[in-house]
């Protein structure tokens, strides 16, 4: 099962580290991580996806609870949530193409923000599936080149099942 | 000086902690990290920024190159480059002020991603200056949550100086 884990950390040295090892030496595989400053600079906050034994998952989970500069960890499996991406992504555009890009670009609400005589940047962020779906939609024409953030989350305020 | 490190590395466990180790290991810290599968699921990208003693940086670039499963290693340092962040930010919002928010919310270009009678959770995605111009016009209001995605970024197709 896949879990998104969110943890507030101090923002120091040697943080990132200790909480990805933790995950290393179980042999768990990160699929993505997004760590940046919170509105306190002395806070960061890391948002972890990962998918694996649910059982070795909770025991990494306690251990990270442990770790002297983690304040807070919070999963949100079976919690409502907003969970979002942020994609740059490069594709080849020349002569009737970049306009048939340009208006797929315009139906996902994502910007244009580089452009040469033979390829195109797009900026997209959204949900997971969104994000996807416009890789998919890219594909013909040739990626060149990709980035992804990773996904960030926040619970929603109200938790009936939306 | 501020960097911004791109490393293509192989999508497999302990990479993470093995890239975040070698700065751990210096007294480095990173001020953000986002890592996520590229369009080949075998490899990762992970977009670093860091800053601190140019010297020691060259070491841990060197280092970093070395590294078996980094497959890429770039220095998007005086280089021209498109660099955005993503931002979910959940705001206090009852009466007038929920239609203000969400005023300065457009401006911006961001998306209500949540509502409730307390709070509006917004979706916004830009250089770093405009997110930080964002969270400072919402701090009025008072912010009850921030995740950010730290940087991701991509070279520009035309190296010249724009």
């Amino acid at each position: 099962m896949r879990h998104i884990i969110s943890a507030i950390v101090e923002n120091k040295s040697g943080v990132l580290a200790h909480v990805a090892g933790l995950f290393a030496a179980r042999g768990f595989n990160i699929d993505s991580l997004a760590v940046a400053e919170t509105d306190d600079p002395n806070l960061s906050r890391m948002t972890i996806v990962t998918s694996g034994d649910e059982r070795i998952l909770e025991q990494i989970r306690k251990q990270l609870a442990k770790v002297v500069d983690v304040i807070k960890v919070q999963d949100f499996s079976g919690v409502a949530h907003v969970e979002r991406q942020l994609l740059l992504i490069r594709v080849k555009a020349a002569g009737k193409e970049r306009g048939e890009i340009i208006e797929i670009a315009n139906v996902f609400r994502g910007k244009i923000v580089d452009i040469s005589g033979k390829g195109l940047t797009i900026e997209l962020s959204g949900p997971q599936s969104k994000i996807d779906a416009f890789v998919l939609m890219m594909k013909p024409y040739g990626i060149k080149e990709i980035v992804r953030s990773g996904s960030i989350a926040m619970m929603r305020e109200v938790q009936n099942n939306r």
